[in-house]
């Protein structure tokens, strides 16, 4: 299982996702589940994965080579669409391509892939646009009712962001939320695990404002772990 | 979607449930998930349901059928049973006889019942036990490890239970975190809903110790609920 999820705040996103992978609970491995693509100035745009990874990985190939071709087509590269609609179209339409074909590769077995994807990003003169892409390529929006969306395993983490999360809220407590949220989802399933990958892109300024990957056992997260479980303990005692 | 859990603390046990049953989105009625089976001060038992209701509505009836026979039979009414773990034995073995033959009912159209139970008590002379039970018949218990079950929409309302559940703790503050763990479940998801039934056994009365029905609109449960949002709220705001 995976769990990403990303917040589109009046200020900026704020994008999360874990890195644990599993066939099974005895294969397990760490891959980055949240890709970045930069032209700084020009356009920011996060995309993370959940689901199916041979469907996920092809997906973020086949759009890097698009990014790449020699003469690439606006239509086809993200770095070159003209808005972040069209970003989220570009990969809704090879995510439910790659998918349709590994469903064909497993069709034997009775079996067939899922996968979904966070997009988030601004481009150059537009807003802040933060997409949710289910395996059939279509796609929803974070709006000001709902201003934050998840990926994979989203239960466990969602009553904190329900009550937190407004498109007011700012980007340093952004961060403190997902944190948390991340935090109750890693400690009921094992399968969402460190380390964690956070991208931060502000409002304008169309780059990826700050990265960083989180490591076990890092002791900002820990202590911001412990203060939130003690929090919640002492807000208990305190119930009427 | 249903949400049954108990706590086996202690000094008793405490039980809730919802009473929200919904075939698809716009069949939505109140049935009560919570039995109760009481010889004052000989055995008290309380039984929650989830999943398919043929499979436990039948069940209930069986097992009640069972209660009331002319002669009862030790091996099959829960209320002459010799432990905790007969009556569990006993439930667990009904609700497995009835789901294979729903299930072969169904079989036609592709479908197969799922239903789980929580079974929790004491009788004279034994101990608290609570008990999960699964489609198939089998159960687990709860530990001092892990003083809780939940069945049915479980995720939502977890990570308060991990965070605040000992075996030491109080009924009175057992009673609060059960209603805390519903409400979240409750905000999340609408098919988990008002009324609740919340049962109380107290160690050693053997007897249903306390019961009430917890209608929408309730004062005490509606500020409970907003009591509890405003410390999530001012424990994540004085968050490091």
């Amino acid at each position: 299982v995976t769990y990403c999820l990303g917040l589109r705040l009046r200020d900026g996103l704020v994008l999360l996702s874990d890195t644990r992978t599993n066939a099974g609970l005895d294969h397990v491995s760490i891959y980055r589940k949240m890709y970045l693509f930069e032209a700084p100035g020009e356009r920011a745009v996060v995309v993370m994965a959940a689901g199916n990874l041979s469907v996920t990985q092809t997906t973020i190939a086949k759009l890097q080579h698009d990014i790449d071709a020699a003469e690439p087509d606006p239509k086809r590269s993200i770095m070159l669409a003209g808005s972040m609609l069209d970003v989220a179209e570009i990969i809704g339409n090879t995510l439910a391509a790659v998918r349709r074909d590994v469903a064909d590769k497993m069709a034997p077995s009775g079996q067939s892939p899922r996968a979904s994807m966070i997009v988030a990003g601004q481009r150059r003169g537009g807003q802040l646009r933060l997409f949710l892409i289910y395996s059939e390529g279509n796609f929803i929006e974070a709006t000001e009712d709902t201003p934050y969306l998840q990926i994979g395993e989203h239960k466990y983490g969602k009553p904190i962001l329900d009550r937190v999360v407004r498109p007011d809220t700012s980007l340093e407590e952004g961060r403190k939320v997902v944190l948390i949220s991340m935090d109750s989802t890693m400690r009921s399933n094992l399968s969402v695990g460190m380390p964690l990958d956070l991208a931060i892109i502000r409002r304008d300024e169309c780059r990826i404002s700050h990265r960083e990957r989180i490591e076990p056992g890092d002791p900002a997260f820990t202590a911001l772990s412990e203060a939130w479980s003690q929090a919640l303990r002492d807000g208990f005692a305190a119930l009427p």
